[in-house]
Formats: structure tokens, C-alpha cells, sequence
């Protein structure tokens, strides 16, 4: 009985140590990291399908990217900040690569295959950023 | 002893039930707030002191915002994703923020001050995107 007492303590301990690790490490792994950001940008009669996006396109072009790729994001755009000024983008899409070199010979062969797909939720032609993480 | 052992039990499912909760948390805590970015366009003789803005500027707003903010990020523009096309945007800062109004209500009274700090570290004008966090 008092074995089962300590084994359990022992589990509780153990449990308590593994979900800590894991917590810190997705609050900290942004940092130092290649943003790719595809922006796809607003204006009159341009159309933009969020579904296809989300369940077809981005899981796409996130699997040509394999180990390279830390996570992905996508978000809506909803309003400009400035009062009285336009949307400026309608939705963009974040790649986050350990590698922007590895990230460029894994689109490379795929680009085609990666145009070809626009058409299916889009009429407008992105703007992709380039950045570093800084914070 | 019995009683013992069942504590101990109830404790350690709880324990795993109170982790598991807050590791989704972590790893999905951005999905469905709202962004604001705050994107610094690229231009012919157009500076952004980046040293600046993270040690003063970004915190300074972050303060305005209190509890409503969850993190917020900051990132260098590199290059532009797309061969011969220039850099979109020097820089980004985003907030993720739990609740649009309140940060209006936040920001409103804070906007001069925010603004004349502008020139010290960028003569360019920002573009802002409301947007909502999908994935």
C-alpha cells in the first residue's frame, strides 16, 4: 500500500515536470526564427475564400516545407486601424522556418503547383514579406 | 492509508486535468484573438530605428494596455518574398488583444502621445490591419 502511495506521488511528480517543459517551450520558439508572410491585399471586387484557404491550400504548401517548418498562422483581416482608410489585407498567411534557404529549395520545384492553386480561393496577387523575428 | 492513497489520486487527475488545460492554452492561446499590426512600409529613404522601438516605443503602448493584451510581437522586414520586387515593410509590431473595444478605450486617450513619439524612430506613416486570429 504505501509502495502504490509513493508510485503514485512519483507519477504526479514526473507529470508535473513533463507539462511544465512543454509549456515553456511553445511560449519561447518564435524568437530568432524567418517569418514568410503572404499577404493578400484588399481592393474593390476582390474575393478571398477563407475555407479552401485554411482546409486545402495552406496545408499544401505546409507540407513541401516538412522539418523546416516551426508552425503556421492565418488570420482574417477584419478593418484598417486608421478610421475612414480601407482594409488593407483581406487575409494573411505566416510560415515560420527555421531555414529561408531551405524554405526557397522546397518551394522551388512546387511553385507552380502553388500558383496553379490561387485561382481557387483568390483573385488578387499577394505580397509576401520576409522578416525576422525579433521579439 | 487508504484515504491517503485515494487523495493522492484525485490530486494527480486534477493536477493532469489543470496542465492539459493550460498547455492548449499555450499552444492554440492565439487562435481567435484579435491582432493589431502596426506595419512600417518600405520606402526610398524612409529609416526605422529598431533599437527604439523595441526598448521604448512597444513597451510604452504595451503598458497603455494592461490586462487586454495578451503578447505582442516584433519583426524585421528582410526582403521581399518575390524576386526584384522591394522590401514591403521595414517592420511590424503586433498586438494580441482579448477584446477590440477595450483597446480603442486604451489607446484613445494615449493616441498624441503615441503619435509624437513616432518621430523618434521612423519617418514613415504605419499601416494598421485589424485582423482575427483563424489558425
Amino acid at each position: 500500500m504505501k509502495l502504490k502511495l509513493i508510485a503514485s506521488f512519483f507519477l504526479l511528480i514526473s507529470s508535473f515536470a513533463a507539462f511544465s517543459q512543454e509549456k515553456q517551450n511553445s511560449s519561447v520558439v518564435e524568437k530568432g526564427l524567418t517569418k514568410v508572410s503572404v499577404m493578400y491585399p484588399f481592393a474593390e471586387g476582390k474575393t478571398f475564400n477563407m475555407e479552401y484557404y485554411e482546409t486545402k491550400h495552406m496545408p499544401m504548401v505546409a507540407a513541401f516545407l516538412g522539418s523546416n517548418l516551426v508552425k503556421y498562422t492565418i488570420e482574417k483581416g477584419v478593418a484598417s486601424g486608421i478610421p475612414n482608410q480601407p482594409l488593407p489585407f483581406m487575409a494573411i498567411g505566416t510560415f515560420y522556418i527555421k531555414s529561408l534557404s531551405e524554405y526557397q529549395a522546397a518551394i522551388g520545384p512546387n511553385r507552380d503547383a502553388i500558383r496553379a492553386d490561387f485561382a481557387n480561393y483568390t483573385n488578387t496577387t499577394p505580397v509576401i514579406l520576409v522578416s525576422e523575428v525579433v521579439r
